[in-house]
């Protein structure tokens, strides 16, 4: 599937912190390090675990840029 | 300042595509491309130029795994 | 590839908007109309045309709910 | 009020599972099935519980598209 | 309505900037000036004008802090 | 650091609510009560605690309009 997310990197996942409602993984591409909070639903029903080979995906309207 | 996005890389700005209210930021961070949809109205405050020293910012809520 | 968005309906493009930076696509999903803006750039990369089959994603810290 | 989020259904609470900072909401529009991450402060000052009539409020840029 | 987004202040249009697919709407609040980048189609459906008494809706997870 | 995100606000923290993953900061700026949910690393990393003077940033696109 072709996402519309214009920011996609392939990385793995390298932590996954566990809380009631919502996780946080964190997966690394190439040598930058990306936090993800995500459902706890979503880590289970893709059975996310450290080491996963996984694609980070972002849209263009949520980055913001700093100078 | 420190922010609370966990997600803060430093990179250069390689292109800006002006629209009428929303402008289209790429920003090279190491060897990854990140496209930023901003407003004009940022474009213009900031003055962001290419070739800007620029830190991209996201939302650990706004990172989507897929795996 | 399995999304960490909740929200995940296949639908058909039934409607494109284009604007300069950002396009407004409108989606089909049995009789419910989703009204997506991503940028154009994702529009040309993607090949989005009507009548595509699609999968409209959203992430569910993005869903609100009002009563 | 009319609200400016262009995706607007309305549905039936149907689960909510409650976290200490975040709770997830099921929401059942049709045969469709939304999940909404909101605030447990959200949950208590809405009074909300499952068979409540609710409507689901997503902003056009928080909508992806794949294809 | 009430709705899950935590926050929700009254204010004035003061500005709107139209674009092709999104517009930029200015809002004061007290002292304080909003912007806030909607669709095109968000200002038409709800016939959107300056002077418009109008409520702000934000949700809590698209709020970041800066120390 | 000058931030692309429009709306920026100064003021002080008044309350923060831990959760496991997530945690709610509550930031008073001048009459205005703002409610963020932000990562609980994010907390941590920036050791942000109650009468904190911070900043409170919000994208455009993440500001709807009620009418």
């Amino acid at each position: 599937m072709k996402l519309s997310a214009r920011n996609q990197f392939e990385g793995t996942v390298t932590r996954i912190t566990n809380g009631q409602a919502m996780a946080e993984v964190t997966v690394k591409v190439g040598t930058l390090e990306f936090a993800a909070a995500i459902t706890e639903g979503s880590v289970k029903s893709m059975g996310l675990k450290v080491n996963d080979s996984v694609t980070v995906a972002i849209k263009a309207t949520d980055v913001m840029v700093g100078k």
